[in-house]
């Protein structure tokens, strides 16, 4: 399983990832040692369904528009993007049916809106609409952000959780490792995890139903919306 | 001084990156024991003149287009980009003059040929096009690569050398250190190497004049030009 993390610095991002397993990557070993102080991280454990393993098929996939950094990391399959989900201007690299659907959003976005960015409103609103048309093709859990805002769409599994002063212990479901967040944090962080599965077992993690998003702003939610979907997975 | 470099692995590629020296960075000693085994790199040194010290300033920049990476690293200072090279549909997300000319170029690739990518010859002529008009505004030595093609313009100061089997020995100018190719290398390697100065003091390098173009592709040299200087520097 390969695997991706693009953290941002400013409005500069910079990714590390490897097509392979963390187990075998020298790039992992750096990850874990570097110092991420970081307004929004973007990171995918990868199973190579659609397209190889190879760098370019790896999440989180970047790129630019309205003169910011663009990242994306989706989990779930699709079907037939390439039929369903013309692109036109933004053409994937890879041979993911993830980078596609990504590059498909971009596309829409610029149709929509030409060089003309519009409100946060306005914006996430409308790529709620474009995760829809997406779901229909399968299952389309996905995390969007522009290092200012972060989306999230739930097609079925998405948690988060807000962590905010006074800061506790987390303890991992899959390690046996608590982290203590006083040592990291100050008084003033919000920060907010969101992830398919809740990663801890002594604390609540939001659920989010089918068709919900969520959009956060400096670790908080400012905006959430229930879609219908037409076809259910 | 900043640094980076951005390698190819098939048409993926991964960037290091440091707005800070080289001495100072924990990415640094990652890609020193990095094997990086890549046909196409682009690294730069960045004295920063024109925009501040910080990662969306630090070349080299990449973005996408016609389903490749391309990635491009700037030397020399260029005047009143704003106003000489309008962008409309690649827009900075720095502030440097660097990152401005390069969403310039991948602007008039898009306005002159939008989604039919031409061949390599007539591309990388209208690039060369493209990087006098930029030359007119300063000095403007430039790479570009989209993993296939490495496509370089000399405004004042580049020079290239190929090498080939039988590899030698290379001695470079600012450290006291032989490299011993035939270590790194099989047979039909052919390696190109291209710098705004010569880094060895024990082979021959080719100097390029005020306008050239050299278009390389898997170490070869396939098509270069003489472009004439309206305005000289």
């Amino acid at each position: 399983m390969g695997w991706g993390i693009t953290f941002y610095e400013g409005k500069g991002c910079r990714s590390f990832k490897d097509p392979l397993p963390s187990s075998q990557s020298p790039i992992a070993e750096l990850v874990t040692n570097y110092p991420i102080k970081s307004e929004a991280v973007i990171c995918h454990i990868r199973q190579a369904n659609s397209g190889g393993i190879s760098l370019e098929n790896t999440h989180p996939f970047t790129r630019q528009m309205w003169g910011r950094n663009w990242t994306y990391a989706h989990n779930g399959q699709l079907k037939n993007v390439q039929g369903e989900l013309p692109v036109q201007l933004h053409i994937p690299v890879g041979a993911t049916d993830s980078e596609h659907a990504f590059c498909w959003i971009l596309d829409q976005l610029h149709f929509k809106f030409a060089d003309k960015e519009p409100t946060a409103t306005v914006l996430f609103t409308f790529i709620a609409k474009l995760s829809v048309k997406i779901n229909a093709l399968g299952v389309f859990n996905v995390n969007i952000t522009n290092g200012q805002y972060l989306f999230a769409y739930c097609a079925n599994n998405l948690h988060w959780i807000t962590r905010r002063a006074p800061f506790g212990k987390a303890r991992l479901i899959d390690a046996e490792v608590v982290i203590n967040f006083t040592e990291e944090t100050t008084e003033s962080d919000v920060v907010t995890v969101i992830a398919t599965q809740p990663l801890t077992n002594n604390e609540s993690w939001h659920k989010m139903t089918k068709g919900q998003w969520h959009l956060f702003c400096l670790g908080e939610s400012i905006a959430s919306g229930q879609e219908v979907l037409k076809v259910e997975n």
